[in-house]
């Protein structure tokens, strides 16, 4: 059977189910389940057969059914229920189980088997590590987990694609990020819910409780306020702060240029590159893209260019976009950013460039449109108007980037993530690729493995 | 050979270092070694050989040392070098040794070895599990870990006999508390160092991050402001608030009583307790006693009886106190508290309770002597002064009641510990315990199992 990967891969069908149905008195009505299945556009897996039941001889299968949604699943649930001589047993939302019980935990790290243990694990033992670290405040790295550890803060305004659902409803994103910390890096990685809508509550609430970390991860809080949040943390705090979705998305976009231009041959300062939505991830790209050396930047978002003499009101961190930018009085649209750019970078709406667009581009470009679950433009529509080379959200992963960013800030010891160092794991992550790959394997350990060391050593 | 936790428990010292050294050439110095170490009155367990070295035949031994602490280690250190043959390798502080790294790490519940694990445990995947929280958020119990966390919060004021140490040097503590969390109750417990000592700040910064967890454990704030600080969370907060220092001491308490009384055929009602210190734990004590029918509790400070007509100026926890006593002009210090009671509990300063106050007391009294790590008065005085209970602070390890607690305040999702669910800790604990002892057995996963039954029974 194929693997879970290979048919989620094939089918881009992500929501996946596993049904139980009873087939009853042996009857082989296989075909019938899997046509009925067929017919609603979701795909199964081939079917397991679990059990043999006694005395009845109804057979026990199971199956993955792969689709789009809930709606689907239902047509498939209403589908199976009339195939004659099939029932429902089960129906698993793979999704969901895994995330029963949540995806990160606290564990001890000492076995406490005897009384003895507890004595050197708690009190009287603990007290002679307690009074040297009040002696010498740098044997805290050593003799806690505070240098392993990072506070994945968030208020929940801005969780994945879905807005500001609140900082509950979001807890499960924060786990899978701790899940992916501790697997990828082995960093202990604790969700914060910072539960305001407030900046500078957040930023206080936050201030006084970042002595428990060895750096803080800002995580879905939207824009702008995360902006303020994170400028002000990484200034009052001697420790790292890196709000994932602006500068993990950014090392990330330029590891990936840097791949595309190395397979091109073409040279960053050559580069016109129009970047869509003025976000959390379009403005540090903006910022990373200029500090590789990125000769013309033009960002734009839903009302058009950003630039020093446009009318609208804008907020505070897009004026400062404004008043940076290197263009004056261009004024249009999305149409007009992208026209001659040798790359598109969009971190804004699904389906939001036309083939026309691409077309006007500069010859055989470079798109990276990350906007999830859906992208600007599809891969078929970008490569039938000439792109050269195309990669989405989906491929472009931040998870291929941050854990290993932040075990070499914490490695380090550095109290900052600095583009410095962004770039240097931007330029690692180029290195390390794959023939015919724009980006390293992330479930290679290597990977980031790279990534920590290129980051611990920027940071000197 | 005897076991670590046998040889610390017929010593009574607490400091073990594990010694490795050489003995030159293969000379059997091991007698003039262990004399060495004796004469210092430190004890060594039995040497192990570890290693022959080719091609010199020197021996690596293996042994610990048990002392009183650093002092006394280095004067076994200086004993050992003197020996003729020997030198000394490495020293081991185990405690420390023990801590290196921290006492507990956030892993992934979710193994993710393919690109399908990722995209379940995080995007796409865990927006459905984030869509399903967001329109019900009872799921959140089910599909996060937050109904399974307790978020264990200090700063660091009161740290063990340690005082004001400062939340970072503390951490090892709640670290420590963490492991024991994890160990005895399966419960997810981190450690959140909240730098300040404004009662307010620690109230705002605990109450914004309270939907990180399913229950507050605050831990090591000094009175009052721990009164404060528990109370105003308590209330503010749908979900349980403990502080330990005052509800797990007073649960054990009670547990203990309960055990003692029932072992001496005495009655609650007509007991008069002596209650020796008046900050988080004696002050918890005088309620859960109060409530569980003690028919005479005496609170006494430093300064002396806390009660109605006291002319100093006390803070407003203890004015409370005395408003509630009822004693309204009983002058005098902790022999006239300690007059005719038929228990003693200290939570106060080593060695102020002398002989002579035991024989003042009620005839065979119970002694809880609970300061640490030196008691108010030692097993020997207490017996020899007509004592016929007595357990100390060792004895009396918090760590049998509060991960039951939690556990069972966590299961039952309740919004509160009440005196209720103390009381019916204790109970239980007196219920369990085996002949000949007060407390039942901390190792025994089945100690807290009872715990939290009776805790979640209580709840409702």
């Amino acid at each position: 059977m194929e693997s879970l990967e290979a048919l989620q891969d094939r089918y881009g069908l992500p929501i996946v189910f596993q049904f139980v149905v009873r087939l009853y008195g042996g009857g082989d009505v296989r075909g019938p389940l899997l046509s009925a299945i067929a017919e609603t556009g979701a795909v199964a897996s081939e079917m397991q057969l679990e059990e043999v039941e006694a005395p009845s001889g109804d057979l026990l299968y199971s199956l993955l059914v792969f689709t789009r949604g809930d709606e689907q699943m239902g047509r498939v649930r209403e589908a199976v229920e009339v195939v004659e001589g099939v029932s429902i047993v089960e129906v698993i939302d793979i999704a969901m189980e895994s995330h029963r019980g949540g995806g990160c935990e606290m564990r001890s790290r000492c076995p406490i088997e005897s009384n003895t243990d507890l004595r050197i694990v708690y009190t009287p033992g603990v007290a002679r590590v307690c009074k040297a670290i009040e002696a010498n405040s740098d044997l805290a790295r050593e003799y806690t987990a505070i240098s392993n550890k990072v506070g994945i803060v968030t208020n929940g305004t801005a969780v994945l694609g879905l807005g500001d659902i609140g900082c509950v409803p979001g807890m499960p994103v924060m786990e899978g990020k701790s899940a992916i910390f501790w697997e990828f890096a082995g960093i202990s990685a604790e969700p914060i819910l910072v539960d305001t809508h407030d900046p500078e509550t957040f930023i206080e609430t936050v201030a006084t409780i970042a002595p428990t970390f060895g750096a803080i991860q800002v995580e879905d809080v939207k824009a702008p306020e995360c902006f303020q949040i994170t400028r002000e943390l990484d200034q009052r705090l001697s420790i790292p702060v890196m709000h994932d979705d602006q500068h993990g998305t950014a090392t990330i976009c330029l590891a990936g240029l840097y791949s595309a231009l190395r397979r091109k041959g073409w040279t960053m300062g050559d580069m016109k590159v129009a970047v869509s939505g003025a976000g959390a991830a379009g403005t540090a790209i903006n910022e990373l893209l200029q500090a590789a050396g990125v000769g013309d930047v033009v960002l734009v978002d839903s009302v058009g260019i950003i630039h020093g003499g446009r009318p609208e009101r804008m907020n505070p961190a897009k004026e400062k976009l404004a008043k940076e930018s290197n263009r004056d009085n261009i004024s249009g649209g999305l149409a007009e950013a992208m026209k001659d750019a040798h790359v598109f970078i969009g971190c804004s709406q699904p389906d939001i460039v036309s083939r026309d667009m691409v077309r006007g581009m500069a010859d055989k470009p470079i798109l990276f449109p990350l906007a999830n679950p859906v992208s600007e433009i599809s891969r078929p529509d970008a490569f039938d108007a000439g792109a050269d080379v195309y990669a989405d959200g989906r491929y472009m992963n931040n998870a291929i980037a941050y854990p290993g960013i932040f075990r070499g800030a914490l490695d380090s010891g550095t109290d900052r993530i600095t583009l410095k160092m962004m770039m240097a794991a931007a330029d690692r992550l180029a290195e390390i690729v794959p023939e015919g790959e724009l980006l390293p394997e992330m479930m290679d350990p290597q990977t980031h493995a790279s990534v920590a060391d290129a980051v611990a050593t920027a940071a000197g």
